[in-house]
């Protein structure tokens, strides 16, 4: 049994209340307690030593993807973070200075966004260093966005450029929280998602609610320098396209528009974000089933982005 | 370094905001967003296999431990909870059955206390088994109750009985959020704490913002059937009366409160709550220091509720 398959079988027949406007599945719960124009929004994440870091990593860089790995989930909902509380799971022989280090990393990006840290809990975990976070955050009543929404003709778009984010970007990544409040605002996604497990799988999440399916354009797939170099070091790596599509860790947002916004919004977000990259890759289809199209003519990605690549 | 001294040392400084009502060093964090009446709780919480449970213990309990004790968090702030987050942190080779139960245990406790379960993570933790809780809940905008409020003269209660919970109620205690309600309501505890580590190492939390001590009643202490069995078992055993003051893991409440409404209290409680003992275990003093006052005369407790019996 894998993660996907456990979770779905745990998250059958959960209780629930009143106040629960978007249960599990989504990138946050959100839960309406009658705040006047906002919902709440929460998430939790947690990274682990050997998994998603290693000692190796300087622990401020580690700070900074365990709370940046939430606020990327407020994102995707186009909401607001407000406060964070901090899990520490410890091994034997912990370095005082080496989680000080984390608290570091956590907080510069909180202060950053406007986030408290307004508490926390450590207990002992014996096969490594833990860092779980959990996240309260708000959105405009009627203004965030779902993984749920997504129509057929509706233009797919991602920020940044994927891939490769191994060589470094998984720890350093920048939440996409202006732009994607800037997007809800102005724009109203569809739907919206952000990258954590590859665009391919991903994908897969906007697209299933509506028994939908998508058509990628090839070359409008933002791949990254670090996707493209490694392609090149080993004959043995996985090509640039590929690894665009089915690495994790991106934390870039994904998300549908009506086709007829497209330009409008690729013209407003060159004004308004000229340094952040955002690419149309594709529209979405009636049917399901994920289409690549390139020069070498039309394929169908297997599910998890599995490809086979001529 | 323990785990204390850690947790001062992460807390200096941390990033706020003007939403923060109470930060870290409570039982809650308590956040203003201007819900009308309300205010709102946020705690985490986590359990580890190894540390606070076993394989051999059912996974029904271990669920019910690892909301419970965030439910009891919640209570110690005369609060409600909403809805909660679950992350696993799952070993090799875990067993699908073993974590169904753990959410059964869970949610069988949610559904009694009204809790919706809104989502969560799973991730490998190669150690062993860690279930962590994130809970949202909400207190009356000025009726919640904090570990700082207690003043010289008040009396100090202790719901339940004490010690030699390791025998089986560290899995099975009900968290006590109906009794806190109620007590906030109708009067209005000063302070108040959900025991964890321990009646003398939590009554500490109480005392420290005031720079204040308490007198405790040896007799008044009500030690639990199993700390006095366990004492009788070996002579090596601590002794009783020393197991209520240190064990860890009660989950019941201390609270402090005017000494004039003291037998009000107690004779309410009794018609409002007759199965749940409450007791009056001694007063609070407006200088440092624990004094334990029994048949042998009154002495002072060390820190961490160490103290010599005669």
């Amino acid at each position: 049994m894998n993660e996907f398959e456990l979770i779905r079988l745990l998250t059958r027949g959960l209780p629930t209340s009143p106040a629960v406007t978007v249960g599990p599945g989504d990138d946050c719960a959100v839960i309406d307690l009658s705040i006047p124009e906002r919902q709440l929004l929460l998430k939790t994440d947690a990274v682990v030593e050997g998994v998603h870091f290693t000692r190796e990593h300087a622990p401020e860089r580690v700070g900074h993807k365990a709370l940046g790995r939430c606020l990327s989930d407020i994102a995707a909902m186009a909401g607001d973070p407000v406060a964070a509380l901090v899990t520490l799971g410890l091994p034997p022989g912990f370095l005082p200075s080496y989680i000080e280090g984390i608290y570091a990393g956590m907080e510069r990006l909180a202060s950053r966004h406007g986030v408290a840290i307004v508490g926390g809990e450590t207990t002992t975990n014996p096969g490594g260093l833990l860092v779980s976070i959990s996240l309260l955050g708000t959105a405009p009543r009627d203004r965030y966005v779902t993984r749920v929404g997504a129509a057929p003709g509706d233009a797919l778009f991602v920020t940044g450029q994927l891939g490769g984010s191994i060589e470094g970007r998984h720890l350093d990544f920048e939440p996409r929280l202006a732009e994607a409040r800037w997007l809800a605002e102005h724009f109203r996604p569809g739907s919206m998602i952000d990258l954590s497990d590859g665009l391919a799988g991903d994908l897969g999440h906007l697209l299933r609610p509506g028994g939908l399916g998508a058509e990628l354009h090839g070359k409008a797939i933002p791949v990254s320098r670090e996707a493209r170099l490694r392609a090149k070091a080993s004959p043995s790596s996985k090509p640039a396209l590929l690894a665009a599509l089915t690495d994790g860790e991106d934390f870039e947002l994904l998300f549908t528009l009506p086709s007829r916004r497209a330009v409008a919004l690729l013209d407003a977000w060159k004004e308004r974000f000229p340094k952040v990259p955002l690419s149309c890759i594709g529209r979405i289809r009636p049917t399901p089933g994920i289409l690549l199209r390139d020069k070498h003519g039309t394929r169908e990605l297997q599910a998890h982005g599995y490809v086979h690549f001529a």
